[in-house]
């Protein structure tokens, strides 16, 4: 594997694993008041765009990236579909 | 222009649009606290890191996208800093 997709995925490791305190936060405590449900709904619709841009270019840390975040979005979003 | 560096353009405008509604929110309300400030850092440090593969892979969308995106994330964090 290249310097440069090493770089991307660090990048993307990040970008990715940001999600994941937000995710465990809202897990816990149900609170979802403070997140924007339209910011999570053009979240998750954009990586997915994300996901096709990164096949179509060949770079693996956006497709990865991606699904990752996607789905942690994903996961966000129903709690804040489930409590508001 | 090509047609992949246009779906690319796409996804990011909706990534980076996505954080529009929460800065707004945020701005607004100055209610942060279901805010995690751990996601707010580690997300704009690895947009700061996208920005430099988007360079090394000639990516303009990957570029562009996260000057935006990393922009509004250290936006919000300076709003959660200063609210908790």
């Amino acid at each position: 594997m290249d310097t440069i997709t090493i770089i991307g995925l660090i990048a993307g490791a990040l970008t990715t694993i940001a999600y994941i305190p937000q995710a465990i936060k809202v897990w816990k405590t149900k609170e979802t008041h403070d997140l924007s449900i339209v910011w999570l709904i053009i979240l998750a619709v954009g990586e997915l765009i994300w996901i096709v841009y990164g096949a179509l270019i060949n770079s693996l840390p956006v497709i990865a990236t991606n699904i990752g975040s996607a789905f942690l979005a994903l996961f966000i979003l129903a709690y804040k579909a489930k409590y508001k």
